[in-house]
């Protein structure tokens, strides 16, 4: 497999970017790694690390997206930027997939713009590795792409995660999970009971495991391998986690340096913080794929350090050798009720999407 | 102030709820406290504590409105409930506020149709206390009363939910929020934009403080003190605060004690994760006002105990001295954009509500 890198995408681009597919390069054994981005700056960044030439190629790219840069136009813009040229890459059979840190909402709407829909798919959707805690983890789907969704789109989103939670993570019939205010059929809105509907019917013909609506609280605790919302409530649900997360740990660190005794305890706990706090690190998970474009594509946090990077060319790999997007092509072609509404504009994909550095449409 | 509370909804209902008004019997002065339930439970619960029968007085209602029955039918249906006999008792005046730890769809529904919503306010919401870690609470709302919103609702949601945090929790110039996908202006659905610009332009009129859009993420560091969504995003809200807590308390447990060091650590932090569990405890915050209708109404946790309800009547009283509603009242009549929309049907509001023994119309 040759993964296509954006090398100028994210805050630590192209640097850490680079380090880290100098890093992989060593590790990626027959698959190759070809980053885009201005060819001098890639080999001057190249040349400060130990890497395995054998492995990693480049592509010329002189312009870049920036994270504030309006995510469609920019797509339109900018044809020279190591996104777009890095899209047309796999969109061309010179890589296999496509992996950038870069702004989301021109990532999304380039992948549209520029590969297309699979058919029948008319809302791609950002799948994100959601930690369980002690559990491993989950996708959630959409994880801020599309802000407000009809029912068909939701059925897309759950055929899709459960097709890449299986090949990617690994999940023996991923349980998919439908977030609404209760866990009772006929439950929510009238988008969701009917959303709830579709699934139902869709997962007994594709042989899918629906187990119905779930309550937020229970997302935490691994209720289910594929979490289907709308990108508004999927964006609260990563937002909720890091916020409580966060405000927790904060906490822990004031309450048990209050006095000695708590402070000698926290000094003997402090190995057990650090586990703590790897599950809340994004770095491991290898970022999130983009679903329901021609290509596999994987969307890496805006602040991706080398590790992240590492961790991200594996997953992708794993994304383009499982055949996931074949098989997402083949089981939404088999299920009625996909056929894409009318707003078919590529850059409503986008328009939501909130990327690291705020750019909107 | 009279309290007129329930003593025959929620999980723990006549015993804990009884004990409670026993307990604040106790300490509320000359306010007085009116149960209603069936005379001859509500009287034996009442001899099993010592309690001040001079501010303690019976309504009776020998029908429950059960956790599970529909929220709109069973108003209609059980006229001789205690529920629906305490709400006509603070219509009639009888007494001031009206406290229930019931059927939460039920309880709105009855509301709206018992003693209707405040002019101009088409939908009420359900104002949830939200705890900041370490900093006091804020008021979350739209709690779950209402799954899909218009921008005009949000506008009341922010306006009725800055009255209630400034006169019952005490905040000066409450800071109000808008939950969104970002902080930036123009972030999110039209709806949302929308929204914006309605709050921006009220507040202006109205000399309130809105401090714009508002991420998830903040939403547990306190970043405001009212905080405004749709009924589904504050659902979540909720649940995820309360899942990734119990998720992360959970696992210091485990974490903690493995191994000898660790135990001893977490043997020495005991009194500081006492502390921490206090924080998600419901139980402290006195209960989550309905706001929109034309009397003060509180609705408890459906399994509270006695310590909620003394908390309750407490908050109840000051929600009923600071004239919230009238406030409500005024500021509303102030405000442009604010005409109800075609659906004025009260059932609508109960609809989605979800209620802690799943209970839906």
């Amino acid at each position: 497999m040759k993964v296509i890198l954006d090398g100028m995408g994210g805050d630590n681009a192209p640097s850490e970017i680079v380090k880290g597919a100098a890093e992989a390069s060593n590790a990626v054994g027959e698959n190759e790694i070809c980053i885009v981005g201005d060819e001098k700056v890639i080999e001057e960044e190249l040349s400060k690390h130990i890497h395995s030439r054998r492995n990693i190629s480049i592509i010329h790219a002189p312009e870049v997206i920036e994270g504030g840069d309006s995510p469609v136009k920019s797509i339109r813009r900018k044809p020279n930027s190591s996104m777009v040229k890095g899209i047309e890459a796999v969109r061309d059979g010179v890589g296999d997939v496509f992996l950038s840190a870069g702004n989301s909402g021109a990532l999304v709407g380039g992948c549209v713009m520029i590969l297309g829909r699979i058919p029948n798919i008319d809302r791609p959707a950002i799948g994100s590795p959601y930690p369980i805690l002690d559990e491993g983890v989950a996708l959630l789907i959409d994880a801020g792409a599309n802000s407000e969704c009809k029912p068909h789109n939701l059925l897309q989103f759950g055929i899709m995660g459960s097709i890449y939670a299986g090949t990617v993570f690994g999940k023996e019939q991923p349980r998919i999970g439908l977030v609404n205010m209760g866990t009772e059929k006929g439950k929510g809105s009238p988008m969701l009971k009917e959303s709830y509907e579709l699934m139902d019917e869709a997962s007994g013909k594709l042989g899918l495991k629906f187990v119905g609506n779930i309550e937020a609280r229970d997302v935490p605790v691994g209720i289910c391998d594929v979490i289907v919302c709308d990108g508004f409530v999927g964006n609260v649900i990563l937002k909720m986690t890091e916020g409580v997360g966060l405000s927790i740990m904060h906490l822990l660190r004031e309450k048990f340096t209050e006095g000695i005794v708590a402070t000698i305890g926290a000094a003997l706990l402090m190995g057990k913080f650090g586990e703590l706090k790897k599950m809340f690190d994004y770095t491991e998970y290898g970022g999130a794929p983009i679903l329901g474009v021609t290509k596999p594509v994987v969307k890496m946090h805006g602040s991706s350090n080398a590790k992240a990077v590492v961790n991200g060319i594996a997953k992708s790999i794993a994304f383009a050798e499982g055949g996931v997007v074949e098989t997402i092509t083949d089981n939404v072609s088999r299920v009625s009720g996909l056929a894409p509404d009318e707003d078919n504009c590529g850059c409503r994909t986008g328009h939501d999407v909130r990327d690291e550095n705020g750019g909107t449409e």
